[in-house]
């Protein structure tokens, strides 16, 4: 059963830079509020923001084998995505780990798990969104799987899926829905920009968006 | 059942500003060891301490319609304050309402749930205590409450009660106590002032505050 | 039964700096994977490492007398470390008790509990790991104990075995075991560079350690 | 600041026994789906269900000295309410203290902490809702307060409100609403009982609630 | 977006049943140790043990209409899957819903939420398997999806999915490979009342399975 | 490192059997409220009650290999105490290894991780406490130790300690202490006897414990 897919489909890199831009609450939104992994998915350090295709883990607890595997199948602007097959908070990652993802072109890591010498991949620049930061290390022992589908905080993932992350977490969208979420997202964030300035001007949401009739009419009483 | 109130009493200006001085720690403290909401409240930045009166938010888990009502009833020094009626870690709150939100003058924002945009709302100096960052976003489909108690991150507010948010996190002062508080947290910081000079010359805590005899009487054995 | 053990046995201190050059991760591997505390153990700001003696502290929920009773007990280089017997999250520990640690030679403190004040001890440059920050005080009723075995953050810890922290956590050493561990470290950190290097240089993990055989053999397919 | 309130108002007996027989669920629904403690109170044995006044304690963590004082202020059909100051999960309350509440005519007790003697309480009938079963002890060393109002399970409990618990989970009813949301119970009991012959003979709720116009109206495609 | 897929696949019925006999532990070892949802999905009563086809239900947090839209497309055989859109732990269900369910055919109900009513439930013998037990009830407001693939417990489910679940949690086998699963743990449980024998008859695993050589091997040492 | 420690002391088992009649909250109160494991260690079944020697095993993340080496350690009246070396749910226990320990003489199993098959283990009578219910299962691939010093849901736990488990939870008495504690706990059940006939009567234990005079010192008013 344990099994490395070689060939895999990616997005194209345009959309994939493009989703970047856009941010991943915004991305999300344009998706129909869909592909947030969960809210304990937090970056190591503020202030980066990566979309990258995801190349994914699927890792024993306690057992980071796979993630060398793994690396060979990078190509630029991949993103490795760890999910463990049972919750493990270990540090499946570290320096030198991040030094070779980064040789292959490696945008960053996704692991719902943890991540160690966080001091070091701040200094190269390496993002990584996990759900802990443990020095806890870990075996090379059991077999797991790359580029097979995996379940990451929540969210279902296949190798191919474009990942954005940026301080409000991470999101996936799927590869073949990519440039449609990006058509979305770019008509959303224009309509952002005008509405933004009329709040800051003082106009209320509920008169830019017309809302007092409907909250009259569901029963909102002013006292 | 769903209710706007309008017209809320709130402390003197003064008095909350004086407030905002001493910090958390410090005026839970002088009220009596009371009021501190859940150590889960963590600010989305490192540095911000404000003081200011509570309008509040009982909102549905996933719908933040109730806050575009809320920031209505925002005057100048105000401090939403959103405690959702089951426990949800969505992010309510972002950019653009943080936008509409500071052209009422509004302070900040504690939200028992989660927030978005953390980056824009930083670079805005906006500052948020909350239970999680998410993109997740929300619906606007169900009515709540404003100005109504609350209960937020385990502690009971009522609009118009004084919070006071830094990165110790968030204690509510019952708004007919603030001037005593007040009063309470300058003795008490005058106090320490005193009592930090003689610890950082070496004197013990034991001998300063004469704590031997009691811990000899309650049986403390030294070998 | 409440105790203060008065004398206790060090760690030479060259070995202690030895270990906090090579940081968390690189002495709980040296050590053969053991010692790390719980991965909720989290700086109240990034970029501190330190080593130090063990200078320990069983509180009651709580309760922080025991703090007063144990600074008494600090030489120059030790680190605090305070275990309550029930899982706690107030904030046991702030700026004078920081004040009057550090006047006596207090490396930093390491709490399986809360901590407040957390903006002027990160002034004051006196690194903590917590578990939580919380403004919630404590009380000074019922005696504990001073330098007594205590479980901390799921690791066992005795009075002087070295504690190193970083922004990966915390780990344990064993007092008696610590010039031991340094030597490993050193190896390890040796090879390390050399390691990254290649690494670097775009050779893969793979190759360098020499997997694909034993990954042939366990049975991984390439597809 | 540590008091005991002696003389509480109380909803009218049968107004508390009407409630009981709703249970927990029928009862928060009447009352517009508030009230209800966090899911984690749960019953230490199945099928009881209950409706008293609530007896409040506010106690310091690990410190069950108040239980005492509030067993004196019980009346037949009371039910003890306690909130912790901060998280704690010890066990406050055994078969003595249950033996001595029964005495008094108690009914039950509801803890936002820990309780002990399991066994010993289920053979004795007395139930309990709580976070937590735990051996782990408590002092008495601390004064809190007693008939105060307090957040248990992130609900605000006054003295004398009215609470209901069974195998859901415990609700509480203000006091000066009873009599209002019992007879809303009533109204809504009486409407499931037909629905339930409705539903279980297999018309849909899709038809009986005559949701099928407004599902299509929101966007709804069958595929 | 929101979408009812009304024509869904489904295993053999003789496959599902076969796999009910041999439980959640056995189908997941089966299955090469996959499937499994969360540990912390477990049944509102001890001893009950099905296996049937998924109806998914991907619903908003606290908003509980698709139940009423899934029943429709309930067959005798199927068990009802709901998994909220973000972490909710409100009760999306109780014994009205259930009878309807009931009505249909329906063996139970897996939600990554909350349940109530769990005494009717339990006196109906209609089992759950949820995250929380909850009287706080839902709205009907917003839509969800029927029959979509969900994330739930951390599991990713397709309509037609097989479920098995039992007082160890449950575990999901895709259709399309319900059969090989089900001569897996055939063979499976025929091996393993041969051990039982052994085992009971004191001979022990290490010998059994022949372990002693491969743990020398790694290098375990007795003392 | 991997080591199995052959020949370990044990506790008179007279002085086991005696403990364990005493139960868990007992015996803690009796040592000085010391040794609870983790509130969250809880029974599979209700109403059992036993005591043991901790024959311990320190084992990696999803990983068994080790119960079957400690197996081979246990003499009659022992109980297996595993401690995972990070956070862990897995099922590492089931009813083949129950047989297995039960023809040894093992009284039960205490494990600060999941347990499977408890329909079977309820039948057979072998108790267990543990962190979660999991069907997940393990692999065989990473030795660790048997009957070395381990931490087991925050206690420090020696083989041949002294484990009583019950309704309640888990307790350790240290083997040289077990004959003290067994006295003090018999001198404590004796007391407890005659004061719950008294409170039983209506006395209060305000009254019993002379506890008013304090009360009113440390300054609680009656209002």
């Amino acid at each position: 059963m344990p099994v490395v897919v070689q060939n895999i489909a990616r997005a194209d890199e345009a959309v994939i830079d493009g989703l970047a831009k856009h941010g991943v609450a915004t991305v999300h939104e344009a998706q129909g509020r869909r592909g947030c992994l969960a809210a304990y998915m937090r970056p190591i350090y503020a202030g980066a923001r990566v979309a990258g295709s995801a190349v994914t883990i699927s890792a024993p607890p306690g057992d980071n084998w796979m993630v060398h595997v793994a690396i060979e199948q990078l190509r630029e602007g991949d993103i490795l995505v760890l999910a463990p097959t049972s919750p493990c908070d270990n540090g499946y990652f570290g320096d030198l780990l991040a030094t070779s993802a980064l040789a292959r072109g490696c945008r960053g890591l996704v692991i719902d798990a943890g991540v160690r010498d966080v001091r070091d991949l701040t200094e190269m620049g390496f993002p990584v969104w996990s759900k802990a930061v443990s020095a806890q290390g870990t075996v090379k022992e059991t077999l797991g799987s790359v580029n097979v589908p995996v379940v990451c905080a929540g969210a279902a993932i296949e190798a191919g899926d474009v990942i954005i992350a940026d301080d409000d977490g991470v999101v996936v969208v799927k590869r073949a829905e990519a440039a449609d979420v990006l058509a979305a997202a770019e008509k959303r964030t224009g309509n952002e920009e005008a509405k933004r300035q009329k709040l800051a001007s003082g106009v209320l949401g509920l008169d830019l968006y017309d809302m007092r009739p409907r909250l009259a009419e569901k029963g909102l009483k002013y006292v």
